[in-house]
């Protein structure tokens, strides 16, 4: 049996969208058991409870031993408050699992990576139950964490790779949570921001990425209209940005907020890295 | 006679509002000379014409000796495509002079400031004529530019100051854009954030703030309204996130996108300290 933690370091999630993980997990998973904390329902204002309690909470997922995996239950905003906190003090028994996520989930996946502790994965959610045939999505993930590499970004090499929400990359650069990304081939993705930002945010990464190995971008999706047509699509702003800081542009990535968003474990893919 | 020339390094102004913004100065500021450069109408997509355009015009305000000033028509977004290179090429005509702007102007005052040309200076634009009472920002502006300091932020001190968009500045925190701001009182400005967003914004600013002698905020108006409340405002947002990193949090600042904006000289207020 394969246990897997559910917690929620981010913005909350529903008991109902759970049970219909866990009926998803029980009736085409055998071998996983998930286990949704209680405080992946709680609500403080924006977060999935405190800071206090989404502290603990982790670090109680992170630290049981009778877990293989801890898996977030969704994004929105609000890792980074507890991310430096968290990562300082897992022990022994985070060492050695998997942590999925994606979105503001980045944020605990870079400062995992940064640490050295675990094997951190974006790649799908719980919350992506919610999409149009978000099954699939929450199917890969649980895929990927009963053993089976099946649902990896297709583009993954034998280079390190890592992969993020742009604006969570962009906040995290230059900060005590980014990992050294030398080397890496650095997949990015973004939804619902203007193109004028997409380039903007364009500017502040690759302008903390010199010495990775590439960049590559998945999707640029639901993008607001604005009051004039930007003048260039995602690739171009992704291949002018990188042309200006010597990265190389190495193409699209087949990951994005949508239930396509397939799996990338930072390091080497083919490994199942946890330390 | 002051001459004061106009150019827009981010997105295009428009001839009616130019020419509101002559007639105000005309009638009201004898001594101010107001060129605005043909450039400031052009139109490439988001921006004020093509990043050649938009850089030469800048470089040619800035390097001709006959102008006193350099004021930017409007913020939007698009400086920093040409900034670092505008930074480079300026000559000995620029260094005596006044730039002023804010919001995506910030990016331009930032990269001048760090290069010590000239006086960069946090305050209204040409495009403020738009808003409501926005007559009394343009003739804030003027009458700075005028040499009249009552249009000063009113709490600038004897320690040195700088004014930003929180956006800019987390977009040239550690570029090679990016000022030292050591020592500094900044003062920090928003509009039309998510206040999840500030707070990510905060994080992500703070960390790279170490050393700064304190931060006052300013406003953080038209707010969007989120799916639900943040459960915290501006001020604890910034009071937070200032404590966390060491920084003092020194309160209110009178600034923001609104026409009652005062003006921050980059530097020591009380000295007209162009290079």
């Amino acid at each position: 049996m394969t246990r897997i933690a559910i917690c929620a370091p981010s913005t909350p999630f529903t008991r109902e969208d759970a049970a219909r993980v866990i009926a998803l997990a029980a009736a085409e998973f055998p071998t996983l058991e998930l286990v949704f904390h209680d405080q992946c329902f709680a609500c403080d204002g924006h977060f999935a409870g405190p800071d206090a309690l989404r502290l603990s909470t982790l670090l109680e997922c992170a630290d049981d031993p009778s877990f293989d995996a801890v898996w977030l239950a969704r994004g929105g905003y609000g890792a980074v408050r507890i991310a430096g906190e968290a990562v300082a003090r897992m022990g022994e028994a985070a060492r050695g699992k998997t942590f999925l996520g994606y979105s503001d989930g980045g944020t605990l996946l870079g400062a995992l990576y940064r640490a050295g502790i675990g094997a951190p994965v974006h790649g799908p959610m719980p919350s992506d139950i919610r999409r149009e045939r978000g099954e699939a999505a929450v199917r890969r993930a649980l895929t990927y964490l009963s053993g089976d590499n099946s649902g990896l970004e297709p583009g993954l090499d034998e280079r390190p790779a890592a992969a993020f929400n742009l604006m969570t990359l962009a906040m995290l650069c230059g900060t005590d949570l980014m990992p050294d990304l030398s080397g890496h081939v650095v997949l990015v993705e973004e939804v619902s921001e203007y193109l004028y930002a997409v380039d903007r945010l364009f500017f502040h990464v690759t302008a903390h990425l010199s010495g990775i190995a590439g960049l590559r971008l998945g999707r640029v999706s639901d993008v607001p209209e604005n009051d004039r047509v930007f003048g260039a699509e995602p690739e171009g702003i992704a291949r002018y940005w990188c042309g200006r800081a010597g990265i190389p542009y190495l193409g699209a990535a087949d990951i994005g907020h949508d239930a396509a968003n397939k799996i990338v474990p930072f390091g080497i893919a083919s490994r199942r890295n946890a330390s």
